[in-house]
């Protein structure tokens, strides 16, 4: 007979049964296959060792302070609506599932603020807001699946972030645990304060690497009175991006600005795509909104094909529907694989213009949105799902993409985050000195590197 | 004959003058005693070891590297308009003025952006970016003899920060030196990226400790189209308070909402005081500026003694300037020391309150102005300027003014910074375990200690 000693994961198995609440602690291999994948379409390599389903902040100090003693990985994370792989977890990772921390802690309508677990739908926090007249400004594309945590851990943007910025411009302080189970609460209920290093925007965007949030600040903001929405269609994509230039030269800052390319607009209805190569929506809003969306019509005008104007909200839906109803009509295509980067506004025909022979050097079709006020684009490739790697040429020309977002000045994500899938580009984006220091502030926080190890730097 | 060693000091001065181009080393009496105080008050004991006057990033890195070599501590700073003694330096220290670099590298009017050198005056930035019918929106009191890089070390505010947040929401991307004199360039040209930490808001508000800033890129925003501005008059300053909470509730984000108290109507000039005991002024800019308003007008009546709207500039400036002169006028009457704390706006009438018992309670009297919007009181005690230290009196008064700012869910500073003056109190705010974590980043940074020591943290 011989006696096995117990390795460091079934140590862990065992303190967690011991110390978690019962039903927190999942090892059936259908819960773990479920939590080690994100959107990416990323397929780690093997099995995570557990899932705990975190229902406290308790639960993930007493996890993470016995994952840290016995040096094994965790991966954070929420709904599992990321695109860059920041939430698969591989073999013998341990998942901390936060989405069932999903309460709404405090509203306060007064000071403008929401205290929520990080669990917390985005949309679902955006609509308890609106029952006091308040949003919860941004709004990813995911809002209505995606939690609070996972956008903060990419800092994610959204439509409006044209005017509101992103997610890091909502969250006031966090409350987050480190590798070790030790409790940091940064930031403040105040929309001001500056005491002390800003660790509320370095945790935002640092994608689980750093700490694991488990309860956020957030700023709210009241719901415009008024909302204005033009939609302009173009011959092609290159002159609706050089007309979207118009907006900030007309001194207007639109709540949102979207641009669909031709083949989107294809995908989403042949009937759009008849209208024009180019559609750009822009939408401005409060109680300037309709004097403002006239100056946006009058300063796209010219090189548009066509230009149509509401001030009715549902009318400004069905516009915006070619925009909201792009990725869904591409997933009917096949995977879409979506990349993020950002350019200078002014470079944002340019990179468009590059994309296309990107496109065509490697034969891969690509499809782009941007958020145009941004210079954030998406341009999209749509794989064969039934692929298990990407195609070399599709490989090759997102390569391509990023190497170009650099050259113009831009950046590898504009909000999507590193994770697995853009990790090879990073050094270069940052540079050599400013990725080490990175590396010394990953640990200064995380000294034995469990939290998220892979992802992003 | 003895031969003395060289002292760290004096080999430091020796590598400077070596390699510094000429005229950049001053050691003179006048220069050290002259560029050891900020607008504090404070007095640091001794004299300064020298003050290289930088005139380029190199020789920023020059300094650092055989500094840092030599364990000689550096205080960075700008104009020395700083009010919580961030660029006090005493016996020993190595001053490193930057209000030399002082070329604004690029202004662009397409990407609504400017590249420019630390000691750029925030005013003369302001008036360059109006030029192309742009603004830097953050405009901190001191505007017009500030420096960009003394703006970014305190996180500075103003009176737009209401709609245009603080500092940190208007700065993209930085190059700084590290201690040893390596040169890390953070963040970027677009307006959202998300690879890497964000080391630039790390950098915004850490009060020259982390690293020299030689060079920003900063957001510029469209000049509004229009302006309205509100001017109420209120029987106290809780009802001021009070009121400015509807502004709010209206739903109105405004551009900015000042309060200013009787004491200190009464010294910007005493026919304001007969208007009424606090005054409550609010701009709101923007295609919709008459519009909101009016709204406000209509939201603050009930509570009012009297309401005036304007739309003309001129008018605007008038009514403002009971805000804008309330520091000199204060300067007339002794030195002002100004506290900074800011409270969640719904406590703002209760802070208000508390800090009068604590002015009555001490016998020291508390002249104050507010930025509602944020909730950032300035209490301000005026000093015998003949004295060479602050009275007991005072000392204890701020004490409690700070502690009352925690009990209320607040922050010990909103925008000054922390400096020398705050620093008894920061642990209480951050709490042990952020408090912690603060100091590790300060030593992944900056593990020799040589930068601004004894400041902020």
């Amino acid at each position: 007979m011989t006696l096995a000693l117990p390795t460091a994961s079934a140590r862990l198995l065992g303190l967690l049964a011991r110390d978690l609440p019962p039903d927190r602690l999942a090892t059936d291999p259908r819960t773990l296959a479920d939590r080690a994948v994100d959107r990416s379409g990323l397929r780690p390599d093997g099995l995570p060792l557990a899932v705990v389903r975190a229902g406290s902040t308790q639960d993930v100090t007493v996890t993470l302070r016995h994952a840290h003693a016995l040096r094994v990985p965790v991966v954070p994370r929420g709904a599992g609506t990321g695109l860059s792989g920041g939430a698969t977890a591989g073999e013998g990772a341990l998942v901390l599932d936060l989405s069932g921390m999903d309460r709404i802690q405090e509203l306060s309508a007064e000071d403008q603020l929401a205290v929520v677990e990080p669990g917390v739908v985005t949309a679902d926090l955006d609509r308890a807001a609106a029952g006091y007249g308040l949003r919860y400004a941004p709004d990813p594309a995911s809002a209505a699946w995606s939690t609070i945590g996972g956008n903060i851990a990419t800092n994610a943007g959204g439509l409006r972030c044209a005017k509101y910025g992103v997610t890091r411009d909502s969250v006031l302080g966090l409350e987050a645990v480190l590798a070790d189970g030790t409790v940091v609460r940064t930031g403040r209920r105040t929309v001001k304060g500056v005491t002390g290093y800003d660790l509320t925007a370095l945790l935002t965007g640092s994608e689980g690497t750093l700490a694991v949030i488990t309860s956020a600040t957030l700023r709210l903001r009241p719901v415009p009175v008024a909302t204005a929405t033009v939609a302009a269609y173009f011959a092609d994509f290159e002159t609706a991006a050089e007309a979207s230039q118009a907006i900030g030269r007309a001194g207007v800052v639109p709540a949102l600005a979207e641009l669909v390319d031709g083949p989107v607009l294809a995908a989403v209805d042949p009937a759009l795509r008849t209208r024009g190569a180019a559609l750009l929506i822009v939408q401005s809003d409060g109680a300037g909104a309709a004097v403002e969306a006239a100056a946006v019509a009058e300063a796209v005008a010219r090189a548009a094909t066509s230009v149509e104007t509401t001030q009715d909200p549902a009318e400004a839906e069905a516009l915006l529907a070619a925009r909201r109803l792009a990725l869904p009509a591409l997933e009917r295509l096949g995977r879409p694989l979506i990349e993020d980067i950002a350019v200078p506004r002014s470079r944002l025909a340019e990179a468009a213009r590059e994309i296309r022979a990107i496109s065509a050097r490697h034969d891969v079709p690509v499809f782009t949105i941007a958020h145009a006020a941004d210079g954030n684009l998406h341009p999209i490739v749509v794989v064969d799902p039934s692929l298990d790697r990407l195609p070399d040429a599709a490989w090759e020309a997102a390569g391509e993409i990023f190497a170009l977002a650099l050259r113009l000045g831009g950046t590898l994500t504009g909000e999507h985050g590193v994770g697995v899938l853009k990790r090879q580009w990073v050094a270069e984006e940052l540079g050599p000195a400013a990725h080490a220091l990175q590396r010394r502030l990953k640990e200064a926080f995380d000294p034995r590197g469990i939290l998220n190890p892979g992802k992003s730097l």
